[in-house]
């Protein structure tokens, strides 16, 4: 659990919870827990897609996946303690008092991880590998559940923490949607361009398992002006919160401009 | 999911946090939430450990095991979202709008499933396995993590939905603890005694994998008398509630009995 959870990531998803908590004032030991909370659902969901079952990856953050640094067993296991200590520290009454925003986080995350969220989007994208089927419809929907679902989670979080109003939490929605959208087209483009070595996982590795991909369906260019069309939508939104968003805007740019 | 769930079962974990919440009245709703999550979490544990990974076994409950079904990605997805979805379940607010009793339970599950409880000791069981290591006091902490701490759940869901005293649920402790070793002693000595057809999973598996067992420790008449003093001590517990304990009573009675 804690060569998974402690290994170098962007702990991009915690980064959303803390600067969306900061929108609305939220006590940063609430935003810490939400944060911890993702960080492990989402450590959880790499362990079990890199399994040999899965998409069979032997390299992650730069080290060996954890069924090459353990065995397959011990992944298995550990993912799955992984997404259950998720629930034990947001069910942490001592933490957090207020167990009305704890159970709404919990039911969201609950969502954004579960049947409708990311494991049933991984269980569709292993179904269009299988298919060979590439449909930009199919991808769109399959990556909002596969990895847009726990991103919303995150960027709504401190919305939920800070109890925020419709107004705002539908700024943050699209702002979320669009940049996890955004995210996973760049993840594409950085699988054909960049190397292992810069990546930490394995590259060119989406081509060789035949899964369809934004630049398959949309070319080089068309995938990258895509990407910056959702990152101008997304910033656009953020304007709502003025100078506190200025932290956001970085980021948008931040997720298509990145190396790795 | 549906496969893993709704196979035949005996749905013993929710038949105790039915009865103990008809112990201190509780509305029939919120029982079945709470039965319906622990027998989420219960499938899911099964599925992962069937695994070729885990314990390889073909057979569960009279059917193919879900990878045999389906195949491995499916059944890690599968037992992945039905864990998730138990606290889908129970963070449902619809359902049950009491969030602080809802939180407690939540935290109270996600400690009995994850790393110091069921998850916690199916690791320690697999290590326990590689190391060929019998000894009576680590199989007792192994089993009280991998079955028991799930079991406890299971009989003290009825006191935290009905706000129970200490003493009360002292009592429902004590029954669940003893009750959950029984079971796992019975399952040993069903291990050796039954048939794979009337148990509907492969007998005589353990002695296969060289696991350290009860009846290894106890020999076959020594297990069968500690299942039976642990029966005896649970059912006077349990006189505490009076003629309401009549189940309670059965229960325990069909839990070293049963013949599969």
């Amino acid at each position: 659990m804690r060569y998974a959870l402690l290994a170098p990531g962007k702990r991009i998803r915690p980064f959303f919870v803390a600067e969306s908590a900061r929108l609305f004032d939220v006590a940063e030991i609430h935003a810490l827990q939400a944060g911890a909370a993702i960080e492990c659902v989402h450590c959880y969901s790499l362990v079990h897609d890199d399994l040999p079952a899965m998409d069979d990856d032997d390299l992650r953050r730069g080290r060996p996946t954890v069924h090459k640094a353990f065995d397959e067993a011990t992944a298995i296991l550990a993912g799955d303690a992984l997404l259950t200590f998720a629930f034990e520290i947001l069910s942490n009454k001592a933490t957090h008092s207020d167990a009305a925003i704890r159970g709404e986080l919990i039911a969201q995350l609950a969502q954004a991880a579960g049947k409708d969220g990311m494991a049933g989007g991984q269980m569709l994208d292993l179904q269009a590998e299988s298919e060979k089927v590439a449909d930009l419809g199919r991808i769109v929907t399959l990556q909002a559940m596969k990895t847009g679902a726990l991103f919303r989670f995150a960027v709504n979080a401190g919305a939920v923490l800070g109890k925020a109003g419709a107004k705002e939490r539908a700024a943050l929605a699209l702002y979320a949607d669009h940049i996890g959208l955004a995210f996973q087209i760049a993840d594409d483009i950085l699988d054909v361009e960049a190397s292992s070595a810069t990546l930490g996982k394995t590259a060119g590795k989406d081509k060789v398992a035949g899964k369809a991909t934004y630049v398959d369906l949309l070319g080089l260019d068309g995938a990258k002006a895509e990407a910056g069309k959702l990152v101008r939508e997304a910033k656009d939104a953020m304007q709502l919160f003025g100078a506190k968003a200025e932290i956001f805007i970085a980021a948008a740019d931040y997720v298509v401009s990145r190396r790795k």
